[in-house]
């Protein structure tokens, strides 16, 4: 049945001879200290609490799911206790600061552990899965008295928290938040209003639980300039129960371990986080980690699919290959590995997904760089590439993840709708991260929109230099060249254009980054093969083989997006209640 | 929350304006008497019992399932009330021979009924969804005495039937059944074996259900030459138990209230249903019509997907659309149908919907041709073109189904990943038909291989050909011309090819059918648009609009089947172990 064994060697062969991380550590005090063999210590036993303590929980958590009873949350069977395993171990804390309690290792590091819970057990991940977020507003934004009182626990995950955005009528559009905070003489908030879908709401896996809350001020500015950012917690710190309260857990498609609660705040007390009105700002500090690690749910559940359904297609037997060896002639049937259909799956849910982890690690690293490398020029670069990239992996990785999820579940044929296979909670689990943390279609926008047209295309030139720069003298890259040519051109016509025609980027935006995925995957295949060119293993063959699969099969695509695109220059058809 | 309207508008336009089918069933003397007023009554008719009855059991049979007790199923609240009122109503017997008990109305208005069951409750559907099969093979190779004794009741509905084929090792290759039958003195056999995946094996909807089973005659042939075909009765003629028993029902992913069977046959009494050691032919005379009919269940949800989330969008209120009316200047948000991106998916959604209508009915109207028109010519050519369209129809419309639901899941945003909003129920019953039926994968194969290439590509140019003579003359259509040009000539090239290399085909199978599928939407929307050109209505605008929608973002996907197509004339890269 459905299985989990850590891809060490893939995952040593991004960070080590891709990206030579190592290497790349070196040049950050921060991070100095940790070689080759630290970093692989840390991934073999991430990998291993993924693999014996989560992994056995995702099915009990899929058929158990949560259930709320007098206000409090039961999780399924076994969640609290990994969940304090996980604490024991430290892994809250990996990539924390260490004045503040914190490993300090680096945020590529955090990426391979949060691809491989994610692998294991989507649904339980989700709880320490908001930790990052209040650790890093707390951290910039907080008081030193809030920081004093809440940090150590949200380090070391003592105490988990929430991220408390969507209200019934805004989801995607934050401007729209009800939820009113009002001054108190001592000088924090009363906070009233109704959260939804509100992850780790109310939950047995910890005795205090700190909501980190948007709500809008007396007299605040409408939209969202009108904002901000309140810390509140379930347990007051003289051991009371806050006024607030979990009023519902939602019956959903898929990780239902996981607890998505409607919450009530019945004037709860609250401590502002930042300035007044600036609690998107302070909010927007969790956003590029947070979509981040969505993007690592796009490649943790890609992982699992593919992994899972190329193990069943070595093992099924079933009709006979078009071409089969001497050695099978004699069988009535051969394993469907050997079907071009099954390979073709496979192959592609491959190419997506090892391109993909690349991607999200380098993403991460970045994340580093531009928090942690000594040089000023070096930083400022990075930081600008993390805020172009991170819309794409959000995006391109969930979509990727989903399809190679339904993918893997063809590969299964009938036994893939059975509930006990696993491959059709992999389906129905993979599919809320292309909605989350901001939809997939408003990952497009923030690209394309807030990011590159915003400076003219600037910022999004020099990241595409870059790339040129880096791809290797190969056949392949000669490929590859032109693309990224293309992908320069057709930005620069976007920016000509919306200049007249104010919709025409939000009518392309979604074209636009699949684009991007698409390319920037290509880059890494093309990297990926140089350096597998002189291994002759068969681990560095099936890199080669896989880097010529993505070119001369999914590359393609990249021309159905600029068709679109050029289609994009058109008004659409309205769809008005009359004419649909 | 989730409803379902019938789209009479829109099957009318299919039925009268596209098709002309009053004209066309004026033809055939078996459907002479069926006028535009009659199918449009039937066809309003099954739309008030599909939306009235069926519809508000949707949720219901998803939430409840079906239990198994003492080898008794119990299926979902009134799904028993709902069966009988589709029996009393006379829709089982829509389609079948007025010679034994049927209405003798065509194929193409029994797919409308089919399409709208599916959109209201896809789940209850399955019940009546293999009476056809039944109905077939008994119709044309039963013995005089099993006709007479099953047929009736078969045609009434009175009782339901199975088609018991998967077992456990063996699902899509049929050759390596095991299930064995031994004749008895008195003609009949005793089936012994354990049958899987049984869509309504046991039920509590009728009291005697027909299994039709396929099974192996001691020291038949080895593959699919040795299965023979069984009519296998739950309850004998003299009303004692057969030998057979329901020993489990499947936890799936969705279909919840269809009971999928395992089925143990322990030296239950059947009798032999056409020649022994010929039971797939007898099989293969239920497939065209059974995948036509999981065809339709890809158009079902389609349009309940489509209308859906056409009316949520509408309704939503979130965000400023990047270009407003000046009507809507004051309001802080709009309806989201308004963004560039929500009204994409929608015309996606819409194109494929309606086109895949008019590409189901079609198909439908062409086995009524193929059966019933006087002319043997005409037959006999309708019966090539559907043994061609048939598998194109099942694969790319229940690819195009499931893609549409999870469009419309996208368009509610984090609602749509909650039960009760209803569209992840429809992401989940709509995957199924992508995998039962044959994958549609072997869909793939069976079109490349054994229709296009088997004879060469003669039928296949021949259906060019007439998609050539019936485009009008307009912009739209001296777009798509060529496209069916380059059909053609990759076709002759794969024939060519093929001959050298066995493996091709089945490497550029899948982007094959994909080609097809949409160079027949093209063709149609090209129809659509040049009968919408002569009319002022917003209705007609909406199809022209749709048309160029279709050519501007759907056709250009043609491009990419065509170059990954060219790129499969490498070999693949196998997938052992060692290199994976």
């Amino acid at each position: 049945m459905w299985q989990y064994q850590p891809p060490l060697r893939d995952i040593r062969f991004v960070i080590e001879e891709l990206l030579n991380l190592p290497a790349q550590w070196a040049q950050m005090p921060a991070f100095a200290e940790v070689d080759a063999a630290t970093a692989r210590q840390v991934v073999e036993e991430a990998g291993k609490f993924a693999a014996d303590v989560l992994a056995p929980l995702n099915a009990v958590g899929d058929l158990e799911g949560c259930t709320l009873k007098d206000g409090a949350v039961t999780t399924p069977r076994g969640f609290r206790e990994a969940y304090q395993a996980f604490v024991q171990a430290g892994w809250p804390a990996l990539a924390c600061d260490p004045a503040v309690g914190g490993q300090g290792l680096s945020q590529s590091l955090n990426a391979v552990l949060h691809e491989m819970l994610n692998s294991a057990n989507h649904a339980w991940t989700m709880y320490p899965g908001l930790l990052p977020g209040a650790y890093e507003s707390l951290l910039a934004h907080g008081t030193p008295a809030l920081r004093e009182q809440y940090l150590p626990k949200v380090v070391s995950g003592e105490w988990l928290s929430t991220m408390c955005l969507t209200e019934a009528h805004a989801g995607s559009d934050l401007g729209l938040l009800k939820t009113r905070a009002a001054p108190q003489a001592d000088g924090s908030f009363r906070v009233r209003g109704t959260k939804i879908f509100i992850s780790g709401g109310e939950h047995d896996l910890t005795d205090n639980i700190v909501h980190m809350v948007l709500a809008r001020i007396a007299d605040a500015p409408a939209g969202t300039r009108g904002l901000s950012l309140f810390l509140v917690p379930k347990v007051m710190p003289d051991g009371t129960r806050n006024a607030l309260r979990c009023d519902g857990v939602e019956k959903k498609m898929g990780i239902k371990g996981s607890a998505t609660c409607v919450m009530s705040f019945e004037g709860a007390t609250g401590w502002l986080v930042g300035e007044a009105n600036r609690g998107l700002a302070a909010m927007f500090v969790m956003m590029n980690a947070a979509r981040l690690h969505v993007a690592l749910q796009g490649v943790g559940h890609a992982e699992s699919a593919y992994q899972n359904s190329l193990r069943h297609a070595q093992e099924r037997l079933q009709m006979r290959a078009p071409v089969r060896d001497a050695a099978r002639q004699g069988h009535e049937a051969d394993p469907i590995v050997l079907h071009p259909a099954v390979r073709h799956n496979l192959l592609r849910q491959r190419a997506l997904l090892e391109g993909g982890r690349l991607l999200a690690y380098e993403t991460a690293h970045l994340l580093d760089v531009a928090e942690r490398h000594p040089d000023d020029a070096v930083r400022h670069t990075a930081h600008d590439e993390v805020s172009l990239l991170t819309p794409i992996c959000k995006a391109f990785l969930t979509d990727n993840g989903n399809a190679s999820a339904q993918a893997a579940q063809q590969v299964y044929g009938g036994h893939g709708y059975i509930h006990e296979v696993g491959v059709e909670q992999c389906v129905r689990d993979s599919r809320i991260a292309r909605i989350y943390e901001g939809t997939n279609e408003i990952q497009a926008i923030d690209l394309l929109v807030r990011k590159v047209i915003a400076d003219g295309g600037v910022k999004l030139g020099r990241l595409i230099a870059r790339l040129q720069r880096e791809l290797p003298g190969s056949d392949l890259a000669a490929r590859v060249q032109p693309w990224l040519a293309n992908w320069q051109q057709v930005t620069q016509q976007i920016v000509q254009q919306a200049a007249q025609d104010a919709e025409l980027p939000y009518r392309v935006a979604d074209d636009y980054l699949r684009l991007a995925g698409l390319l920037l995957l290509a880059h890494g295949w093309v990297r990926a093969e140089a350096i597998a060119a002189v291994h002759t293993s068969p681990f560095h063959a099936a890199k080669r083989e896989t880097a010529q699969y993505y070119l001369d099969y999914l590359l393609p695509e990249a021309s159905l997006c600029l068709a679109r695109i050029r289609a994009g220059q058109n008004p659409l058809p309205q769809l008005s209640p009359a004419s649909a």
